[in-house]
């Protein structure tokens, strides 16, 4: 790691994603019916995904979170994204993944307006990343799956993101994704910006 | 600001601050009963400050939190502190501030087992500050009201957080004092340390 800091100009947009569930359509018919179709309820950003308009209810060992939001459209595995805060809320300790890699991660309960389903695993804590597509990626000089830090330098809760994730694919438009805890600590909002930055915590330390 | 980043080496050891309030005898009584007395639940790591057995129930314009704790002992003010993620749970939107600096902040409803109480305001995000002796101060280079980074390195989330204030005085120890945003969002527990550190996020920026 450098001894010395080399800020990187570019501004990226970010979003703060709030705890929600990706199911297949297997649970969302044990949730809500047989048969039944998830409906959009709004667009994000990552194109062809949305927030629906159904909301299911987690029930952990220690607490219950209601109204959590199902993101469209239905997923091959059943993924809840939650941020730290909510893994204490609801008794749950859940490990720091990417998207997908599910292996050895705790399950939940999950109750619907027309049934329950328990997940003998799926619950994670989303490492924090950015998309960007591969035209922004070769401009920034990255690649899927580097490892970058970001500044957040807007307000009076400056702070600098370590360990922050490339996803870079042609489908993905630029955007750093926190969860409510990082995007809470740091103040930010969805829209505001970040810049591409150096966690330069000593050169001691690598 | 320094192009340059030059680590310092202390270990702090830190606390992650749970939302509480601090309460005058005067609303202690609103709230418990005429003569209450707070009793102590368990000491906490600054001199004479404590948590008490008794918790109250915070009431916002869009939620309730539950079981929120008295630090002890009574104040001359009532202070809630909440994190930004307590703030949208219960629809109040108050502001980061030191202990104690409450003019222009909003108020809330407070409801204990014998009756409740409406604060005007006192509702604050508290600032993240490091306690510390003034022989401490003294050797690290730094006084009272100093801003400070710290670096969070024994994980994967990560980070540092600038604008962290000193407060030095002959009474406290010294401890990082973090929200439970700051803290979850940097995988944090107390107990757990971090390093001063700089943030640099580029001498263009100031």
């Amino acid at each position: 790691m450098s001894e010395h800091f080399k800020p990187l100009p570019a501004l990226i947009p970010i979003a703060v994603s709030a705890r929600h569930v990706h199911l297949t359509q297997r649970t969302i018919e044990q949730l809500f019916g047989p048969g039944y179709q998830l409906s959009v309820h709004s667009p994000l950003s990552q194109p062809g995904q949305y927030a629906a308009n159904e909301t299911v209810t987690l029930v952990g060992p220690s607490g219950r979170l209601t109204h959590v939001r199902i993101v469209g459209p239905p997923r091959t595995q059943d993924q809840v994204e939650l941020a730290r805060t909510d893994e204490i809320a609801l008794g749950v300790d859940a490990p720091l993944r990417e998207s997908g890699d599910l292996e050895d991660t705790p399950g939940i309960r999950i109750e619907g307006p027309a049934g329950s389903a328990t997940l003998e695993h799926g619950v994670i804590c989303a490492l924090r990343h950015i998309h960007m597509s591969l035209t922004d990626a070769d401009v920034l000089g990255l690649k899927d799956q580097d490892q970058v830090a970001v500044a957040v330098i807007h307000n009076n809760r400056r702070m600098i993101f370590g360990d922050v994730i490339v996803r870079a694919s042609p489908a993905y438009r630029l955007e750093l994704h926190l969860d409510t805890d990082e995007g809470n600590a740091a103040g930010l909002n969805s829209g505001d910006e970040v810049m591409l930055a150096e966690l330069a915590i000593g050169a001691n330390l690598d």
